[in-house]
């Protein structure tokens, strides 16, 4: 891929327990920092319910905007894991038992324990790439540009190592950020103006408390070191001359 | 509103730094919960970029499919805090300064500090009804079913208790949790017979670790306490049929 081209990504979080607010997502966070990791940027998140009709027509928008889309939930053994079956009817292919994914199964579970609820785990679209599970077995699966990954965070972490050379990136996002002893109104004038001066950088600012302290995060993001760093330099020149305190550079 | 239709919600997460894994969001667990309590179920939620046209397109999109729309983030004083003009766009109305928002911000700031940054937190959408801010003077703002919040996850919570009477919901939506000492591919095949048995209640099953214990937590989620009863004792059933322990209820 064309290393100065953006590459973007899209992540679909498929869980009605997300929606009701029973369960805290935090696979976008994992997601997107190792995305960002690999020079691919995360443009839009969905949590979407564990409805076919929704996840099918979700997965067909979004996978014709983006490089690369990530699933996570619906791939275990129960009536609510419908995302396999789902993702066979966006791209219009069969449902079926995965050789691959049969014989790593059967070869997980001890004799007698592979019973008809995990064989379900087996259930593929037909022709997709395996991803291997490291934790617990079951593999996730690759459907040309979608990656569909389980919902347990612990396990989707796991499997992302294997995934590395699936993606390709363009330079990797880099960003600074400079945590300053202030108040947002008090810079956004000044910082207003370098996001101008500088439009192809990103530059975001963020209130924070922390140990009862007030103050504001300023985040400069580019795949362009030097263009990060002059960034850099018009915020300090700014805040020097308003005598504001630098906490922390990171 | 007629209380056995079921009223939706949509959340939009407007926000850079939910997209780039820097900032974990918190927001849908607080908006989907109260919402819940409300009788509000809320159907879909969107992470997108700080970028105009996107919340534009976004917005216009959401507002139709739904009872309510929630945003989150971008309506402090810099540059890029950009919902309340995009929302502006999205309705084709004037982006202007709010007479009531500004005489509330003069109050809240001493004499001298009410400086342009916080001006800016004065403009919204023409006609708006202002949701207040308990916490830190800026208000937020409702259009039509659209109500904006901050980003802030304490601000947003402290927002809310004056928001309760703006919102119309159906029946509050109950849920009956009961944790099991098993696996879930132990109980895939009976639960999904209890799933098919009670069409018109949500049942979900999910995987636990904790304290080192496997688990699976089985949620029944429906406005009609009697349908949950019903298949409570259906899976209480199968669950002392199989001599799986039950860990917990809740």
């Amino acid at each position: 891929m064309n290393k100065n081209i953006q590459v973007n990504a899209a992540i679909i979080i498929i869980g009605n327990e997300i929606l009701s607010g029973r369960t805290q997502d935090v696979n976008t966070t994992t997601l997107a920092l190792w995305l960002n990791s690999l020079g691919v940027k995360v443009q839009e998140v969905r949590v979407i319910p564990d409805i076919e009709e929704v996840i099918v027509t979700t997965i067909n928008e979004i996978r014709k905007k983006n490089n690369y889309v990530f699933t996570t939930g619906g791939i275990g053994p129960t009536h609510d894991d419908i995302t396999a079956q789902s993702i066979s009817k966006a791209f219009d292919v069969k449902y079926e038992v995965n050789k691959e994914a049969y014989k790593i199964l059967e070869n997980y579970y001890k004799s007698g324990q592979f019973n008809e609820g995990r064989q379900k785990m087996a259930w593929t679209p037909s022709n997709v790439k395996l991803i291997l599970n490291p934790t617990s077995g079951a593999p996730g699966f690759i459907v040309k540009n979608v990656f569909c990954l389980p919902g347990v965070p612990s396990i989707l972490k796991s499997m992302l190592g294997g995934l590395k050379n699936e993606i390709s990136g363009g330079k990797p996002i880099l960003s600074q950020t400079i945590n300053l002893n202030t108040v947002e109104s008090e810079i956004a004038e000044p910082l207003a103006n370098v996001q101008n001066n500088n439009k192809e950088v990103e530059i975001g600012s963020y209130p924070f408390f922390k140990a009862g302290k007030l103050g504001v995060a300023i985040v400069i993001r580019s795949i362009d070191k030097s263009k990060i760093d002059i960034c850099n330099s018009q915020i300090i020149e700014f805040v020097n001359k308003k005598k504001i305190k630098v906490v922390s550079k990171n």
